[in-house]
């Protein structure tokens, strides 16, 4: 009998808004965007998941929310507030799942209503995973509070948990219904935490966008002083971005081209030998260090290009390299980093190099003594690269 | 700052094949498939689950994919089967979906890799989820083994189990790459299960297509006495309407039109209260000569539309109704049913009535009179409704 074809499209669309103080009574962006979202005859649920480390930061935003809802009352705000540990724990342990899917059920959430989940990059993976898979797909709404899930993770269509203590073993592709970046949350972040985000920007800048690129370097200063005002720009124009590459591209990955994942091969490798004491933009920081020097070794780049890199790595207080990215004798970690690598891509290695400020290409093959080579150059801060 | 705003489109593109003997030596269908889907460099693995209920009809089953994948090997066969139980069970207990996932872990199947899933719907819908989130996707495959999931479940795009004990709790809305029908395995059915399945086609031709209906009526005898041919049409045609409504509505049921369920509403409570005893099948032919006689008593078909959808299940050896079915005194099960529907859609009833053989309306109000009218009618297996 004559086979049979299915062929369909979705359409995807969501908003990212900026703002400040999201939750002061005066703030209606979020109270008008719930009640457009769905004009409804009845009232929708909303519930909220938040990160511990957040929470204690901002000792009165439970508080504030509920005063908000009091106000804003067309959205039912369960007032049974879910807040759970920061960090990579809530997306190891799942416990921390079971306990968003067991509010989500107790409170009667369903497919109309939303949960909101504020926190780092790691919290809103979870709860998002949780809302994604509860019902077939509960409405999401995710308010990062680090820079990195403000102007990378938050505002992308991953979500995820660790199982068999493998990274993100878990998942689902299902964007959020909205983002809203309060800067607010920002101020409480630990150095390491507001750096490590920035790791994201250079990243994105190298590959796309030399005009960023050279913001970032004349604003390093700023950003590593706290500046607020830089600190939004950055997050904003990194954050269009990422929404940028992920509409051209591949959404949903289907295929295998990650150039987003520039710097990120040997980075997934240092933060996981490091048990995750290394923050994600640190290794990834050092991972594009040493993918630029590469790129430099290779003859991609200039070495006035690759000091540039690293000047901007350095400003912004990263450290350039870790020992455990050195190339030694035998099978060093970051060898079986690459060929990991490899075989999570199914055999065939992609990798994004540099060939300039602002623009990458994809290779198939890397050169381990090249690789040694460039490790090696970091390693000794050396400023002088090959020309 | 301004908002920014995301959106894009996803393809979604899936054949359902239809076949005999798919694992024979010479039948090169599933074979041509996975070698064309993702002509690549590397050899990829495929992943077996089996219904314990088919390997244990097919004894042969294991040792003919063996065999098959011995001479095709251009995919590489994952040697160790998983068989896991078939039926609700295998929805209702983690353990399976956790079999599932540590299978995928150990055998390394990645995203470049299959899943293939051979059951019924509660087999495929439980792999299907545990595949959809593993990696955030595993290209998944369905080899519908009931007339349920070949014409009904398998070939659309839903996933999941069952989660504090309530129904699908957990899932995905995430397509198959293929779906391969093989009516071989259909001549191992119980009566029950034959039969059961039909109850689809009835449903999806009353709704879209008078024509489908009659082709019904005329081989109502045939159905019921197992003939192959009218069962391989039957399946064909009833995949095809399901998968252009699919196809033509809300793939991911963003909104909450939902006309397939026609019959479904109080099924769905039916198979609840008898823990599953009825089949669904059994319990949507009962749905829909309730729904049936509700449209003629509430003026919306006549008389002898009614009386050719009684007859029609009837004939292929259906029930008309359950005893739990009727409306009683104060809160009957089936009012009860009506009220959770109305709850599960967010506040707002959707119902789907006919307004004839081949075409249906939605109703957002059923009278509880007409309802109780209507359930006594069929209990009575009265053949002379209202004119
Ligand atoms: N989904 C994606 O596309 C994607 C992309 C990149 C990274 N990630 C994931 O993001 C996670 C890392 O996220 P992260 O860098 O945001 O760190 P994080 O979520 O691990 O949080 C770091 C720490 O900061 C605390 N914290 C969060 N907000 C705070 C605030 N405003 N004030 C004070 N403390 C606060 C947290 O409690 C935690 O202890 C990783 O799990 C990574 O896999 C996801
Ligand atoms: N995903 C969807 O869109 C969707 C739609 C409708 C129903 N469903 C689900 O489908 C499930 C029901 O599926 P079903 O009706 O196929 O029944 P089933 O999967 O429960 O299987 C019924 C029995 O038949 C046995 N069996 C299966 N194939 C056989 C064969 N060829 N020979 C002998 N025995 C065989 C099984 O082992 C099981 O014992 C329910 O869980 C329901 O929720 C899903
Ligand atoms: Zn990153
Ligand atoms: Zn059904």
């Amino acid at each position: 009998m004559e086979h049979l074809n299915q062929s369909f499209t979705v359409q995807y669309q969501y908003n990212i808004f900026f703002t400040s103080a999201l939750f002061s009574p005066e703030n209606e962006l979020l109270n008008s965007f719930l009640v457009n979202l769905n004009p409804a005859v009845t009232v929708k649920k909303i519930l909220f998941i938040i990160d511990e480390g957040v929470a204690n930061a901002h000792p009165a935003l439970i508080k504030e929310i509920q005063t908000y809802f009091y106000k804003y009352n067309r959205t039912q705000l369960v007032q049974d507030i879910l807040v759970i540990p920061g960090g990579e724990v809530v997306k190891n342990d799942t416990r921390y799942f079971d306990q968003v899917l067991e509010a989500i059920n107790v409170h009667g959430i369903d497919r109309h209503s939303f949960v909101a989940a504020i926190g780092g990059g790691a919290v809103l993976d979870m709860a998002g995973y949780a809302a994604t898979v509860a019902h077939r797909g509960i409405k999401h709404i995710r308010i990062p509070s680090t820079v990195l899930s403000q102007n990378d993770s938050g505002v992308g269509v991953k979500n995820g948990i660790n199982y068999f203590n493998k990274k993100n073993f878990l998942g689902t592709f299902s964007p959020p219904v909205a983002v809203f970046n309060d800067e607010l949350f920002l101020s409480t972040l630990s150095d390491r935490d507001w750096r490590s985000g920035i790791a994201e920007a250079i990243k994105v800048a190298l590959i796309k966008d030399a005009e960023f690129f050279e913001w970032l370097e004349a604003n390093a200063t700023a950003l590593a002083a706290r500046d607020t005002e830089a600190m939004n720009y950055q997050i904003w124009k990194c954050a269009k971005l990422h929404l940028e590459h992920i509409r051209s591209a591949d959404p949903f990955e289907n295929g295998s081209a990650r150039p987003l994942d520039f710097g990120h091969w040997s980075a997934h490798k240092l933060e996981y030998l490091t048990n995750f004491e290394v923050r994600h933009g640190e290794a990834v920081a050092m991972g594009i260090a040493l993918d630029s020097v590469y790129s430099n070794l290779s003859g991609r780049i200039t070495a006035d290009e690759a000091q540039r890199v690293i000047n901007l790595i350095q400003q912004l207080g990263f450290e350039l390299t870790h020992p455990l990215l050195q190339v030694t004798e035998g099978n060093s970690p970051i060898l079986q980093g690459l060929e990991e690598f490899r075989e999570h891509l199914g055999g065939q290695l992609t990798i994004t190099l540099l060939t300039g400020i602002g623009s990458g290409e994809e290779i198939h093959e890397m050169d381990a003594e090249i690789l040694k080579q460039a490790a090696e150059i970091l390693n000794n801060q050396s400023v002088t690269i090959q020309h």
